[in-house]
């Protein structure tokens, strides 16, 4: 650690939104990498928001702009030299920010969680579609709310992030981008920002990693199925741990260690993350299963993702401070944070 | 707000620990009230653990020291002078505090949320049946993890708070102290803290209030079951806004105003609670419910609070900050956090 | 069994439809026994529908005509004669006939299984309040449905039916009419029907046995929420096997054995009921758990009952000829049919 | 309809038992197609157990003799001409014959209903894992159950059908056999058995076709997560509905039409299906949604189909005598049932 970091290598690759809708990548796993990256490399990119910019002001409804076949487009899938199935690709978001000075969010006909949908299929009509435009100030950090049929508005934090990040899935399963599981996919949690690091198991060669559905904020649920979307220019570190499987995404912050599970009904995504939790802080811990039950059963935050997508996805979140001086995923964090440090000063 | 305020009564009601178990209350509804108690009163009371104080040592099994039928005793029910069906109960915690230097932790066999259950009804034979032991350091407000098959510790943070908080059921039912549901009763919430006050809509004349199940603190989803079990000595404040019917229990603190939801499905729970929030948001921003879906979907943080009682209970947790000037429950918080303070400068 | 059969007690006690609603019971539990019933003997009875005869046209709403708190009566309940906690209620169906010649079926606001409800609460306002009407023809055995909105009809076959059967739940709860669970209640199945055999377990001293909610017949699921409901005639026979503890409610008929599970989500259900066959096959064959298991899985019959109430009911059913010999529940189907045979050529 | 009907084409393509598992087709989506078929041909061809073959005695297990990449092998994809998006396809089950002499259950570690699973994830270790052999007499039509740890045995009867039929999935998704959808594929329902036509909305040029997971028989809900495996000799007649889109898979025979729904929690499969058979009967029988929702909840049959899959699936089932004189899906049946005993008939 002494000594000044050498530069990582940065790759570059920019989404371009004049492209047509049908050309984008909707899903995980099916699609032909865009770039090849080497494990420990800087990535500068861009993602579309989750309508590729179809919404345009509060008169348009996604029904009626959007094609149903085309929606949230990925940036990816990016081959990451090395990786193999067996492997974890670890993710350092070094930054996250609105491209944009708009952000947008609408309800959507039978999507939500507040509605009957496709699968909570019930006899009522499709609640009203609106659209509500939101000026993003990058300088103030704020997010400004306005409802459109009274005149209360509402400064809100920006709080940028990626609600779908994701590799190719296993046994050969090609997943729509509105789908989240363990492949990671559309998880829509909002601890998906700049700072964090993001294990993802890999299922194939390559992993082909792919992001997008960037959010200026969102509440824990995304109760009405869709956050403040915006296309983001997004940094992240990529690095692999070699013959380590992580079977469902894992986040790391500075002070918190995180799991995810994504399922129905949403108890068994509580289950899968407290249950990945329980093994985790053992292992971290040298304890048995039963005492880390009992510890992560005292100390877990759990915050749901989403509870509107495919499946449902929670999160447990469990503070560093009760781990001891144990140090997770071999220090991955900690090594990606600092290399994020010297790509930003290197600016 | 002029001038010093005038004291509250004060009631002053203890529970006997020494009293034998089958004469204590376990549901809500369905006892004589142990004492009145007139609106605006102080209520300094005390609780026994959810053992009933029958867990004395890791040697101590639930199963074999505690009788299945007396498990979750409360303290009450309180009568509360001039309430009727379609007023709301304001309880205010001033403090809840540790009566003891330790709690207990256990597993229980079929109860938690990583095991089979009597409703999650599976071929597995129970999971170990343990027994944690904790020291709780008031002064230091420290609770001491120890494990049980290494020699692991953890200093966890004292969070002390109410597992169970309640009023009589309607319908004429009455319910197990280990059921959570629209009357309170179980919700194992960590937000039921001291600085908070809990709204409950009253379905009985005299609303009959009772609490029990201190934590010294709990994670959220009460994973294994069991909190860190204590005996509470805790204060509360009493108030009865008259014609408000408040259909969800309700919380509110300084920062934020929070409903509940209780059911099956966990995602059930959440819509109980989000919708709640929606139509509260409505009303007190003056936004239609659209708008406030939008606002509330942005905004809500979605804490679990259990995943292993009768059904499970999730909480929707707004910031004031986004409500503007609107003051919510006329208010009431505000008014019973000045009476805690001028109860407290009196001791 | 030679010999003509002694012909057994008849206890008579019919339900008054003019009694003021509020004077019914509405609640297992909580209520004082009606009448005091041996063991053994047939009991003749009525019951009211469900709406108390409240809804006599295609004009009346429930919403309008009904009160809430008066919804499912029940009639009883009856005090049954050495029946302690450890027991098990055997109650066999000799005959359920509509009283009238007509039953009722409607939509309720926020009930049913495709709409919004209280529970799976969203933002939908409810859907359409409508009654239908049925002319049930007793000598022909047929229900005649006639559509509102056009004139299409279809005759169904009679098939009358008890949804709510009960005894007094454990733990001291006092549980709504409209609830089913472990005491039996609101299970609205269709096989609860003439022929059949139920078993409860016994909770409290006197076992507190109720009935009510006839159905002149019912689909699987109970889709909207309510049947073609209608008072009934009804006598059984009741009988008590000590020292018999039976966790779920059971049914038995001629050609299987039956078990049901209440909860949710309905996966829920499903696995109390298919475990309950589990052990009872096991118990009744010999075998161990994992063959029944087996056989279960190759076997059972997995009917729905109901997907509309508090928690949702399904049925285990399997058929008696993969059984062998094995007579379940020490014969007391048989023993009851031949009694309610004696009863009824003694008429 | 007068006249002797032409005999129809017939297309016979088997699969090889040989094959190596790695080239076989584990998908729905994904996979080139075997062979062409012009709609109204005759499909004769065979499918694989759905362990293919691996497991030949009561000591193989399946986790040390199958791979899990390589779990229940599809026959197929087959390409049917002319199909479009937005057409469905007709494949009406001609014979379903087991090929051998015998079958195979097996309880599969963390899979099946009353055990932990990688999604109800728990803490319990897996139930044991077990195998048993069946006898299959098919001249007696007789499958023997034959228990592994005691003397007992039970003859149930044959009643062969496919667990595994489907299309390709509409997004561009490739989803493994494993799983149940909107395209067919695992639904694991019994009533998939010889003169039954099945209803697949098509959703990419050429439908792809494939079929597997033949059963001698199973219970209704497939408990514990496998029935009696069997290969099979199949007969199919395959048709063509141009215009015609399908939502779920729709079955009819000569008494029932049916509807499926394929999701978690088990109550939005039962919601998928009944809204589904609400919207079928109310187009046959001209009636509105209310009135279609009130018949259908007095006369549907409501059998689960699996509670084991990624995902569960529950059957609608109505007796068409109660829809008048409609003729569903413009008598495709009844056609394809001729089709079928000319094919027959020429044999």
């Amino acid at each position: 650690m002494s000594g000044p970091l050498p530069l990582p290598e940065v790759v570059s690759h920019d989404i371009d939104p004049q492209m047509e809708p049908s050309r984008l990548v909707y899903t995980f796993g099916g699609a032909a990498p865009v770039a090849s990256i080497r494990p420990g490399s800087v990535l500068s990119t861009s993602t579309l928001d989750c309508f590729a910019g179809r919404i345009r002001s509060s008169a348009d409804k996604v029904s009626q702009v959007c094609d149903p076949r085309f929606i949230n487009p990925q940036t990816g899938p990016f081959y990451v030299e090395g990786a193999e199935p067996g492997d974890t690709l670890a993710v350092h978001f070094v930054s996250i920010e609105p491209r944009e000075a708009w952000g947008v969010s609408t309800t959507v006909p039978l999507f939500g969680s507040l509605t009957a949908t496709a699968t909570t299929a019930l006899l009522h009509p499709a609640l009203p579609e609106r659209t509500w435009f939101y000026e993003i100030d990058r300088a103030d950090r704020v997010v400004r709310y306005a409802a459109l049929d009274t005149p209360y508005t509402a400064d809100l934090p920006l709080d940028p992030m990626h609600g779908t990040v994701g590799v190719a899935p296993a046994l050969g399963e090609v997943r729509s981008s509105l789908a989240p599981g363990d492949w990671g996919g559309n998880m829509d949690t909002p601890e998906m920002r700049a700072g964090v690091t993001c294990y993802l198991g890999v299922n194939v060669e390559g992993a082909m990693f792919s992001l997008g559905d960037g959010h200026a904020r969102q509440g824990e649920g995304e109760t009405c199925g869709v956050a403040v979307e915006c296309a983001m220019e997004t940094v992240l570190v990529v690095d692999l741990l070699k013959a380590t499987p992580t079977p469902w995404p894992r986040l790391e912050s500075d002070d918190f260690v995180m799991t995810t599970g994504s399922a129905r009904p949403l108890e068994d995504a509580f289950r899968i993350a407290q249950l990945q939790m329980v093994r985790w802080v053992a292992e971290l811990t040298g304890q048995t299963e039963m005492d880390a039950y009992q510890l992560v059963s005292q100390t877990s935050l759990s915050p749901v993702a989403n509870v509107v997508d495919t499946v449902y996805t929670m999160v447990a979140k469990v503070p560093k401070s009760v781990l001891g001086t144990t140090v997770p995923m071999r220090g991955t964090h900690a090594r990606l944070r600092s290399a994020a440090a010297a790509y930003l000063s290197s600016r």
